[in-house]
């Protein structure tokens, strides 16, 4: 079914959706229909939902349904759907994988489980459980800043001999881990390796990365797209170019706030001043208050970009 | 109600309490009973359930009620009841708190949001948020090897001026940031602080602490009991001693496997091995297969405590 | 000679001394005088010399071998002299050993070679080597802040089978890591385990430590003296009285300005508010600028200190 | 004199010499002739003697000025010569420096003070104050691996405003930092920013570093000159393509033994095993015993390279 319309490898542009929330437990559904309309429309090359940009984490069982639910409807098989299952809890993983499947998603993106930190076999034998009791595709998602374990190399490795496993996601922001990967998976041409970070997108994609799942594709996907396929022909004069763009954009959005959570706040914000999706937060965190949002606001007119 | 029986400050032994299980969904009820008239037969002043030492994060929703019933139903208000609430989802937290509050538990206790790690003023800004919603006590939980967020000690002494936070828990195995809490506490004499690592109750007593939550109270609470007795009345000789045999009996049990699951399976297993309950673990982790459980029962035997 | 006067174990307070410094250059003998003047005048047990406080690193050859000199003739005996021998070069450190047993000083220490990082059989090799050549007993630095490789628990079991070492400087603040030295060295009572941090001299002597090698002590002997002596003989209200004055004046010295050099610049102005030595600090770092003098000896007058 | 020979910026392979030693404190100067003759040969654009895989924290002052006399004489002013001047003592580099300066060298290279950490104001100061001192021009070398205080983007930034620093030589395999920089000097076409990762390589040169600074370059310097070259014209499918060989060499080469040290062992070892010069490694290391050498040479063969 959706299956069907997942390649392999997966390549392109595949951003991390926010979810546009009324509140702590309502979802915008019409701004996440606009941001839906808004990427597709920019030609990204798939999208995944209830990722770390999409506070997956922050969000209450019945909201995760009803975005997949939503995104799926929306997205009409226009586009493969991608989403995120890391929950602590094997059958709370399980509980919205079958909802995924049910809704026709695509496939499925998993973290190790982020409380209590696995060791690497055991890890490795929690991916033999779970995997044959999926059924949609794996991506497996390695993002040390959140989740403490990571999949180290050599058992990405090994996961990719459990059929089902398909890709990974790699937002290490770690280029002698993204290297040593690739060098493991010479001899698995279907495998998708996918580059987290935007900042290193150019040079990933010009090494042999798939694609990249960057959060500014939220707000510009032309550029992220023209950008990868600009560096997945080697063009490197325009992807450089590209590149700076995507330097400067991050330095402007991503930076107006403290802490870690200015960069999912900026983005949110941008998305409320383009008019596409309210910028409310889930607890722990709070959307940019006025003097954040005005600060923000005149960066993205002195950008041209309001 | 429940409430009545909760001191101020808590004091003593509060064991993290194990969550026996049959399998992945299936809780060991009869076990849980078990256990609970063992440690409180050795004569503990309170219990701690779904914590980090009782898998929490590892248990789905249904079984994590299933926890708090069959417990408080059990205990019966013969010492207090501390449930955590540690969700990276604030409503998620609510429901659970809510459980905890109708089925008579005495306290709540919570770690930050664990997955992306929220600054200082937004954790204080999501207590103040939540505690008014909580209809039982609460004591914070900083607990930096499994939540990256820490509450510093500065959000501490902040968060203890919101009404309903009465106490730490401090499992960072870190004096120095102990003593700053301590010294910014020096006026609210009914604020519990309590120790989580068993290796540093003792000197933790000595210096103030009103008690501490300890893993092995599982196991021996009575030995646990008297050092924490020990130490509040002053009696050195008897507590290094009494601490000298933790200590033994750490290096005995906990460091049985590999990988930081270790702790949790060397309990686990040796309340297996004593008759009490299940040793069943929740996945990513799975309990210690024969070679480590032989190794742990001729340790055990050695030690004459089987 | 020297070494007769070296108790087997050493215990007691033994002051990290700081090095008075006329400029980059040149040492401020007649400050460093009246230096160990006041700190023996207060009972200490011992005097450690080009430690982390002592500047050590920031010293070049001539000055080391001047502070050597001038502290061994000065304390001519009254006291155990111990000297860092902390190079990054094994040549280096024994060049400086020698020059200490020249002198007559009474003991050296040492911490891992702290700019690449060595494994723990490198460590234990290293110590095997260097140790048969030094003609003085040997303290091993356990200092993770400034040398990344620390001595782990079972090296320094291993190494205190090398004779010649003595004894353990701990100042990893890790009270975990504490006792298992502690369980480890339980057979070997003449080996001397001191505590590196000030605001956990208390408990650890309380538990069990010979003494602690406190910065606050070039200021305030006698305070410390006294707080080492309550908690060895366990007098737990007076020691506990004392460790609260300890965690004040931290408090209000070692945080006045910022960065990690903020405690020994706050000790070395502090002894230069008390006509002791200059407070001048060799590079990279700069002793405090007239804001922080004043704002620093307004504190010290407030608490009577001046 | 020397300066006239170093471009600006500096650009293309500048191995990271090895010292060839025949004990803990004699210079092997015959071996150090044919590495440098087998680098020249191979076509690099430059050399950095005294830098971490020359192992400079372990060599004393002697055996320093001895490296610097003998490259500079047999170099002879075919390639820029730079040497590390970084020390802990700001008088011991300086001393350093000025010998570099007397024998002809071309510039300097300086990382932080690595032993007690200091805050980015007080390492500009320090390079303020240093920096005027210097007689050669100056790259800063950022190696958070061994020196804990990094020089941050915006301390590079203002560094870069201090006449007679003229590059950077970043070892943080940390791309995101690299980016950061570069977008910072992006009106500062004069300082050179190199790599020091050979695995990031291909990468950087691809998106505007100026050269790498590749320990491999002491073994294969053809093979590495390519690769810049290659990355440097924009030729994609070749650079992907000796990346790739770079990537087998360390597989091959760099993990042999255990420990950090295993890199710098794996290239004396292998340069001993090409007749070049002695494998000696000074303490706290040692080099390869028997087993590891065999294992090594025996993964030459195979690779047609010995």
């Amino acid at each position: 079914m959706g299956k069907s319309i997942l390649p392999s490898p997966l390549t392109g542009i595949i951003p991390p959706l926010v979810t546009p929330l009324l509140d702590r437990s309502s979802l915008d559904a019409v701004g996440l229909d606009r941001l839906l309309e808004h990427v597709i429309g920019g030609g990204v090359h798939g999208l995944f939902i209830l990722g770390t940009t999409g506070e997956a984490s922050s969000l209450d069982s019945d909201l995760k349904r009803q975005v997949i639910t939503r995104t799926c409807a929306t997205v009409a098989d226009r586009v493969p759907v991608l989403v995120g299952i890391s929950e602590t809890s094997f059958t709370e993983s399980l509980k919205i994988a079958n909802k995924a499947h049910e809704c026709g998603a695509h496939a499925l993106v998993l973290a190790p489980p982020y409380y209590f930190p696995a060791g690497q076999p055991e890890l490795l034998e929690y991916l033999e459980n779970l995997v044959p009791m999926l059924r949609l595709p794996l991506f497996l998602y390695n993002m040390p800043f959140t989740s403490k374990p990571v999949f180290e190399p050599d058992t990405v490795r090994k996961a990719m001999d459990i059929p089902g496993i398909v890709g990974l996601k790699d937002s290490s922001s770690n280029m002698i881990y993204f290297h040593k990967v690739q060098s493991l998976l010479a001899d698995k041409p279907g495998v998708s390796l996918l580059m987290g970070s935007e900042t290193l997108l150019a040079e990933s994609v010009l090494m042999g990365a798939h694609g990249g799942v960057c959060g500014g594709a939220n707000l510009f996907p032309k550029l992220y797209v023209a950008l990868y396929e600009a560096a997945a022909r080697g063009d490197l004069p325009l992807a450089r170019e590209l590149h700076r763009q995507v330097m400067r954009l991050g330095a402007e959005i991503y930076e107006v706030g403290h802490y870690a959570s200015s960069g999912i706040k900026g983005i949110k914000c941008t998305l409320s001043c383009m008019g596409i999706c309210n910028d409310f937060m889930a607890e722990p965190f709070h959307r940019f208050r006025e003097a954040e949002r005005n600060m923000l606001k005149a960066r993205l007119v002195q950008l041209g970009l309001l």
